[in-house]
């Protein structure tokens, strides 16, 4: 690896994404990315007897998927990458504890899916080409009775708040011809404006994404242009708006190849999800299903992936403090052998 | 860097520890290690208005003890990996949220020190020698009332129990000729033989170490004796005599040459801390103060330092789930130049 500019690094061997697998809730499995999801779950309970474990359940088998089709064991595996929403990330011990594979706990609130993406990517690079895997959650109810109210109380939400998708994706990373590559990686710095909304955190976490994407841009001297997407999660529908806001008042001009997973994952209009969707789960079954199968289908070929994550707990916010955002992007393409 | 025996990685070039600092609150100060911090504070809130941020203001002083000591600024840093206990590593996140470095969070219990070193070191080797940083905490206030009661309720701790360490580590990642460096590591894997008591972690966290350090023994053909000292942390009192007993059975002999972490920093006798100290800033102060500076002085040259964790939240204890745990080690090494 080595570095360009500032912050971004460039793999000398960009590792593949070998397989992956992206699994959903029935909210999600009403949206319009349905028939993208490898497997979609009808009840939230997942059969499990509490959310917590329903959550860890689509992890492990978001891991399970992503194996079979790349028809490996969890033996062949050298380390699992794993975080989620949940106090000390217990979806994801849970779900991948019976693996039995080395496990490194990451937290990056909803910017996970990228954050363990390069580390595992890292690690495949580096480490005598083994094969790593990174895996994120979320759950709908779940969190919301961690980070807001009991789901019985049925707390009024404010049109800034977002719905945190019940979902996880799992992406595998190894080294073959045909598969999408990861090429570059930026990882985020905090970016904290002082908003203090925990209601509004597509607001609070745009100008992490407006950072990061700018940075990536300027070390790789490339332009929104030369990407057929960009995809950003989960800012939502106030967050995207923002976004757009400071990059052009910067100057960067945003061609109609943006895309926000929090919005693709749910129909704003029917699905009564306010400013979108959020959540570790929402862009890493995005990605790990109807991105990564596009690229596969050749109908994208390079796309940059910037997860988002406002790095609050419940405990801050009823401390005043205002939220540190941060947003990890990745730079995923389809390089000939 | 390359792969020995089934899970351990040794380094190409072994990254050194430029520089490191502990910093620790009142009881860390009156234990026998009280003269080896760089900083202790003789008050639990370090002039914060709560026990978060005052454990926010720990990892801010370690970091920035270990900076002033390598004659860096953050500027200099390529990443910061850091960790704690707190839900949504706020310790971490708000603590280094103004220093402008890139952030990457981890979370693995209090093994969080031996997986943010690994890291660090990981990216040292691979991105054009950067220099890293790696920074794990805890509090015991900020700890017992998330973890256990309000501490105004005065709950009576069971003598399995541990102490959770008020204290911080912060470790600089470079390359040196003549500091101690990483020559390898072993990523654990999660061990769970059904232990439910979240009072006696120690107990659940031994299989976990015992795993680990045979794997890494065995991965490197080498035995107990033949490193200067191995750390542990931290298993205090009940899980230190549990890892002696499977290591045993499973014919491996400790020497003498073992010391935990946990039973290093307080003084049990005296004390009133049941089975020891534990938490993210226990092997964390331990490690980046006492530890290193033996290493300095030539006194050790070649240790193990295996820490560990307990991936349990209060939410799983009450759903009766038992206790996944994991240990991560690393090997450093006094290396000529």
């Amino acid at each position: 690896m080595k570095k360009i500019g500032n912050r971004t690094v460039q793999f000398d061997r960009p590792p593949s994404i070998i397989s992956s697998a992206g699994v959903v809730g029935p909210k999600e499995s009403e949206g319009p990315l349905s028939r993208e999801f490898d497997r979609v779950f009808s009840d939230s309970m997942i059969g499990q007897d509490s959310w917590e474990k329903a959550e860890s359940y689509l992890q492990k088998r978001a891991v399970e998927l992503a194996l079979v089709k790349a028809r490996l064991n969890p033996k062949d595996i050298n380390c699992v990458f794993a975080g989620d929403l949940l106090n000390q990330c217990i979806a994801s011990s849970f779900g991948v504890r019976e693996m039995n594979i080395p496990f490194v706990g990451m937290y990056g609130a909803c910017s996970t899916m990228a954050l363990s993406l390069i580390n595992a990517s890292v690690y495949t690079e580096c480490i005598d080409k083994t094969i790593n895997i990174a895996v994120t959650s979320s759950h709908f109810c779940s969190a919301e009775r961690q980070y807001r109210y009991p789901l019985e109380y049925g707390g009024v939400r404010p049109p800034t708040s977002q719905w945190t998708v019940t979902g996880s994706g799992a992406a595998i990373i190894g080294y073959d011809e045909k598969s999408p590559k990861i090429k570059a990686f930026t990882i985020g710095k905090m970016v904290d404006l002082g908003v203090t909304d925990a209601n509004n955190m597509g607001a609070a976490m745009a100008p992490a994404a407006a950072d990061t994407i700018k940075s990536f841009l300027e070390d790789t001297n490339t332009k929104f242009s030369d990407y057929d997407a960009i995809f950003t999660g989960d800012l939502g529908f106030v967050g995207t708006e923002l976004l757009y806001k400071i990059l052009s008042s910067d100057g960067i001009m945003i061609s109609g190849n943006h895309k926000d997973c929090g919005l693709m994952i749910f129909d704003r209009e029917k699905q009564d999800v306010h400013s979108g969707g959020s959540g570790c789960g929402c862009s890493a079954s995005v990605l790990c299903s109807h991105i990564l199968k596009r690229m596969r289908r050749g109908e994208l070929n390079n796309i940059l992936f910037c997860a988002t994550g406002a790095l609050l707990s419940p405990t801050s916010t009823q401390q005043g403090e205002s939220i540190p955002s941060i947003a990890h992007l990745v730079n995923i393409q389809n390089l000939l052998p």
